[in-house]
């Protein structure tokens, strides 16, 4: 008689072969009823537990890396908080490294986390990530992997998000709607895909209403809020008229505040301003500041439980999860009074 | 004839045991010269290099631990950042757990820190913590550690951080010099090391004028924005005068700002409002945040480089590096016009 195998007690009780492995674990996830009917068929059967194999998954070094980029914007610290209270509640240590948005530093970091043996890595990939380095990088050790707040072209892989598009598509709405017409998009590394996608929305939402965005208007800095002021000055320099400023991220948004106070231009009437992420400090703002929530906290825990996940099911197909992203209104993109605000002419 | 020992050689070249013992390691620290002088009386006195020892040296984890409270804190991003920039220099991969100011959650962490082999911890401690819960937990694995921002009474460490005393000293000085008189401490965790010295200090100054600090104007609260907005509406509640604010932290006057602003209370002109860190926010409040700079970016590299001379040297004495502090004043604490301000009637 041929051993009896996961297949033959999953056949036997009507469930999946995944199923009757997490039974084997006892998993949390399969329902105490399902448990009771595949060890009944285990025993009918005669399964005999696989030490061997069982050894091999108990080799784990209860270990899950997070290589960032940074941890200065508060969406990051948000977004690391939630890691490690999952990974803490599973009984997992996290590895912590930044790339400051840099390749060859992540490249690095992710050999250095792959010797030591971590059981799986969540990366937040730098902008310029192509996916042969990630399979390089990653390719030779097998280590499950989640991809965070940014995908790579071309690279399988788990990957957790919000929805940038549908953010940007919000925000151009929002500021057609409320009269304005020449939208401009600033800050943020220039190929990351959470950039190329929230730009994508916005002009999406424009085209919509038969307007465009022009391409002179889309500047290109570092996510921070150095990169917003800057970002405010190359956009005067061009010389073209504006009257809305959508950036990166809210940390990009109160670097251009910033630079617009600086130039006597008051945001909310000539201007309206918004940002991305819905930080702490954005409803704090003078003005208030418009943004769209992209939900950091859940963004974490599930990106953390969806690694753990992988880590027991390796076998499972990449799974996208986008998140929906929140309007918030405030006072940066309202105009006093309600009036239609007048075009910018900038200095 | 004996073995020729360390302290052999040491004493034929006229050097220290721990310098012979860095020329072995051929560490950066010893000049060229000396490590010429040290390897020809090795040569001479013919020292045999223990390969034994210095396996032992080499099963080295190349990680190390960092816990801490936690990250939303523009500081503690910034202190971070730092540590992992040194450690990544010198081939180190950094573990991370936040205890969220939670001693038990502490205890488990510095377990699990522990069984992953950390070659040292980075400790934050909570503010409840104590030397024998200390020592019980590092003591039995003997880690070497060295305390961050907080020490903790009676246990011997390494420790660095800000000179808090002279921090609140600074703060009380130039409050009483700018005419205030009744001064109150708000927020953060009651026992930590931090808010009793920065509170001290800011009695010192007040009696050095010949004022106190009533004991009912000193409010501890959670080191964060909503702590600071709490300990507000608790002063107004004392019922007491007060024309001064400082605040533990520069988040938790963030939220006393916001508070004071809800009770119609200018900041600044009826009271002055300062706080400690300078984080990048300080600068752009409204008013602008009068604040005492704590370093949070050399604390972290210096902390992390003390701990890795820790690490090569064991026995070395613990060393208590205090940083000096640096006032920054802004509108917060000034009065309009020069004038003295009016003690403010609390509602």
């Amino acid at each position: 008689m041929p051993r009896v195998t996961l297949s033959d007690v999953a056949a036997a009780c009507g469930v999946s072969k995944a199923t009757v492995s997490l039974v084997v674990r006892d998993s949390p996830r399969v329902s105490a009823a399902t448990k009771v009917r595949v060890r009944e068929a285990m025993e009918q059967l005669g399964y005999v537990y696989d030490r061997r194999a069982a050894n091999l998954r108990a080799q784990r070094s209860m270990t899950v890396a997070l290589v960032a980029t940074n941890v200065r914007n508060p969406y990051f610290a948000e977004l690391t908080m939630a890691i490690e209270r999952v990974l803490y509640k599973r009984g997992y240590t996290l590895l912590l490294g930044y790339s400051h948005d840099d390749q060859e530093r992540q490249t690095r970091l992710l050999e250095a986390m792959s010797e030591h043996r971590v059981d799986g890595m969540l990366l937040v990939p730098s902008y310029d990530t192509s996916g042969e380095m990630l399979q390089k990088s990653l390719g030779a050790s097998g280590t499950p992997h989640v991809l965070v707040t940014r995908h790579v072209p071309g690279h399988q892989a788990d990957y957790i998000g919000v929805d940038n598009r549908a953010a940007g598509q919000l925000l151009g709405d929002h500021l057609v709607r409320s009269g304005r017409r020449q939208v401009a998009f600033l800050g943020g590394p220039p190929r990351s895909t959470a950039r190329v996608e929230r730009e994508q929305g916005v002009r999406t939402a424009l085209e919509a209403h038969g307007l465009a965005l022009d391409p002179a208007l889309s500047i290109a800095t570092s996510a921070d809020r150095d990169g917003g002021e800057r970002a405010v000055e190359l956009l005067a320099e061009t010389g073209r008229p504006y009257d809305a400023i959508v950036c990166y991220s809210d940390v990009v948004a109160f670097g251009a505040l910033s630079a617009l106070r600086a130039q006597g231009v008051e945001a909310g009437r000539e201007v309206a301003v918004a940002g991305f992420d819905d930080v702490p400090d954005a409803a704090l703002q003078h003005p208030s500041l418009t943004t769209v929530a992209t939900h950091p906290d859940q963004t974490g825990a599930e990106a953390a439980e969806l690694l753990l996940r992988r880590i027991e099911e390796p076998d499972l197909q990449p799974h996208t999860v986008l998140l929906t992203p929140e309007l918030k209104v405030r006072d940066s993109t309202r105009s006093q009074d309600g009036v239609v605000p007048h075009t910018a002419v900038p200095r």
